[in-house]
């Protein structure tokens, strides 16, 4: 057996955040861009600790660009940086930017139906110090999960489902919701959300599903996947948008299955894939390692 | 997002394992050895619903087999059953075998510290259905858990570690255990049991580790692994023996890490190899998948 | 740097294949299925080297076995075995078998068009030993590639395409291969064949073509993978039946990629996969390991 | 099958790589650098294409940048290009750096034996375009791969070893390598090359060899490893130092074998995970994407 005595407490964030910012640029590429953002950071005396840089295209393509930097006295100076880099990003470039604190993680409402593999492989994560985000509340259309999401001193709210008219459903979520929340997930939520109410509640949602090579439509995937004798099981984390399951990918992974594997097998690893792509996008996403750029995402993973 | 209405309740157990019981025969390699096997069963009518069977050397080798069989009224029947295979096995083979019915699940402790990722996971999917095992109790020389543990509805007792000398500590275990599980599973318990203790205790015991390319022994293993820049980082779950961390390997994993994992990054990916590979070796180990020979094990991972 | 001296020839069949055979038995589950094979195996003192055995339901589904035995003087006793074989096998069972002697490689033909990854990477396999198969010829509609089929001892025939009437092609590669090849492989041949061809040619065809999550019909796929931000890239091969792309999977695999991957990126880390996934497909096929049932197979992949 | 047509020539380099540059900034960190550079490349009106910065501890650590720049008529002005930044990294920063027209690839000779994978592999992947490399010989201490590698269009040269003393044929060696070769890559190579030696040739040689959970030191490793059970069989790709096997890390990758595997078949899977290892690793290597940095590597991906 392993013997690690007086082993320090894992601390899994990467490194002390507080006196660090992250800094999202996204626009349309053009020549000076990272020369004028280090020029404002540098004026600031911060230490950019990591940067990433992305053009999908030298000649007039996208440009990202993701930096951390740490800066003494943090939340006194950042509104300053912030002011400078607003002027200097309008003096002729059309790009966009999100600067965020990083000690201030961001708030999260997670809704889920029954299955709790998701739910609470988050809930783990969190409290293990692992996901850097305010689980602000667990909503979930049935009961049963109550109990343990309470368990890890999370708020949980009973907002059952009734039929096929959704917009009661719906308000008591936006009451719930509204100024709470930076972004939902949808943690195996077997309830589809009116258009309406995603432009309503008006933040990002993650969603996670299975997939599978090929692709099964419809009902009972599983069911078919193992008729069609697949060897891969897989599941694919996306923002969710109006078009059903067709929004940017943010993490995709499989694991291997073979015709010995029931439906029910199939069904148990494909739950495993699924919280594993699922934490990892959240975490990304927390992180603010992930841009969306039409209908796809550039990833920073880091 | 994903819509699936009226989900069959998933049982991932693979099929219904009343009337089936699993037969493992293991020894000398020998002609006729499946024939007589399958003779006896085919005498009894019952039915073969999965057969492995590997040589290491089909000239003199060692002979594995396992077999699932059905049976109805299985209870009332598997005794003459074995006396059979009994009689059989003993006409000139030098084989050793396990008869076991399905529908009786082993029964486990398990043992953990302060660490709890390997212990929820096993007893999450316990609850879930996907371990067909009795958990009979946890045991931890910290009392952390103990809430979560009977959270789940599973015994909890704390029997704190005090010093070097282990004597004390071990004849607890040994009071709690004895006569009431089938095999122990070291979810990250960090203490050395004595080689007394195992020789005494008597059932399989499995631990689980943390494996690198190149392997860093001592203490702060992740500390020397960033310092190496290693780019996997792996777990190993093996049964345990007097040699410390050198018993047979039932099952090993890695994921990728990058030069920009800190230290605790590298901890919090190895958790997640690590609770991976064990609910895999403690399930192959529940449903009689895997077979010590020498010092390796034969998996039949199905 | 590794350094072995007098390392031994690298022999990568699994151990010496005289005297073994390979029997492959395949249809209606039934009680005594398993005794009556392996009784008839003992009776000729035959020694089961490996024996794998699936049921897809144990009441009254399907049943598959493969069974290699080593049997002294295989070639001059193997069919008075197949004879005993077969009129136990008449007797109430429901069941087809194939029964093969493994020092007898099947013969393939391997269709190639310009793209040489999978082609050479199983001439390659091929002559270091690792493919139990006999090359008899490459077929390709383009010429570059003859010189280095030929480099490797191998007959290469150019049958160019010439426009949607294939029918003069396919008369030619009917007399190349009729009473010649035991099976095919499309090495990234691309080229539709028709389902008459098919017919004609009476043996397997094994096909290697790229897979996404979500799978993206129609030309550029590569293009439409890297628009939709894919973070897979996969292949898969499978049997060629009338239905294009829609034959029984054998096997699978997929790589990770990121938004950096450019569109030949993709086409190239593809092609890894594909050569990979194409190789054990074809292995597999050549020990017998996969058994074909409705639109999927059974793999024994050992 | 897949049917594609007029599928443009794949060309697998990252897109257009006349007119850019690529630039490596390493040493110790201090607030400033970033835009140090920057504001150096975009005086020259260079347009950043891709950036990648690392600082393994914002308070003091060490510092890792490269930058991808285009910029038009690169010949004609990096030399101007490299005088400003030599002339600003002076100033007061304690930096290394290394500046390359990418469009001159580095120039490798690979060093094999008799075993063939990881060079063929190399040579192929060359030939199809996927390695931004000039291969300017093969030099091999046995004849058997002649004919192949000439094929290719490659020099070829057998030197053969003559028992322990090697400063003979290190001494061809070194006249066949001096000048010519930016790099050597031992693609399975099987003499130990002098601490002498690899200072006299000064420039990176990058290894690959097996590498085993745990790891089995000395001869026959695939025997041991069958004897120990493991489930995973990898290799390593690092840079060559005086203390063997011991350099710093590039890359590393396993695969799955199981119980069945033979030894020969531990070998065969070994050679799949050495070459695709090896051949990532050169790769990055010819992208200047490796930073060496104590004992250990940054590698930017991509």
């Amino acid at each position: 057996m392993t013997v690690t005595q007086n082993a320090p407490a894992v601390r899994t964030h990467p490194g002390p955040t507080d006196d660090q910012a992250v800094l999202i640029v996204h626009g349309k590429d053009r020549t000076g861009i990272v020369a004028a953002i280090s020029a404002v950071l540098g004026k600031h005396d911060a230490n950019i600790v990591q940067l990433d840089q992305y053009s999908d295209n030298p000649h007039g393509g996208a440009f990202f660009q993701r930096t951390v930097f740490a800066l003494d006295h943090l939340k006194a100076r950042l509104p300053q940086v912030e002011a400078d880099l607003k002027a200097t990003l309008a003096e002729g470039f059309e790009l966009e930017y999100t600067l965020r604190d990083m000690s201030a993680p961001k708030r999260v409402a997670i809704f889920a139906s029954k299955d709790d593999h998701c739910l609470l492989d988050l809930l783990w994560r969190h409290r293990r110090g692992e996901l850097p985000v305010n689980v602000a509340m667990v909503i979930s259309n049935h009961a049963d999960t109550a109990d343990e999401v309470r368990f890890f001193g999370v708020p949980f709210f009973h907002v059952p489902s009734a039929g096929p008219d959704k917009s009661a459903a719906e308000e008591q979520h936006l009451r719930l919701l509204q100024g709470n929340v930076d972004f939902i997930v949808l943690a195996r939520y077997m309830q589809i959300l009116s258009a309406g109410f995603i432009e309503r509640l008006g933040v990002p949602i993650i969603n996670i599903h299975h997939s599978f090579l090929p692709a099964f439509i419809g009902a009972g995937p599983y069911a078919k996947a193992k008729q069609r004798g697949v060897k891969l099981i897989g599941a694919t984390a996306h923002y969710v948008t109006e078009a059903l399951d067709e929004g940017p990918i943010i993490e995709q992974d499989v694991i291997r299955v073979s015709h010995a594997d029931t439906v029910a097998d199939l069904q148990r690893r494909g739950a495993d894939v699924e919280r594993a792509v699922l934490s990892r996008a959240v975490r990304w996403h927390c992180e603010d390692r992930v841009v969306r750029h039409d209908n796809h995402t550039i990833v920073f993973a880091g």
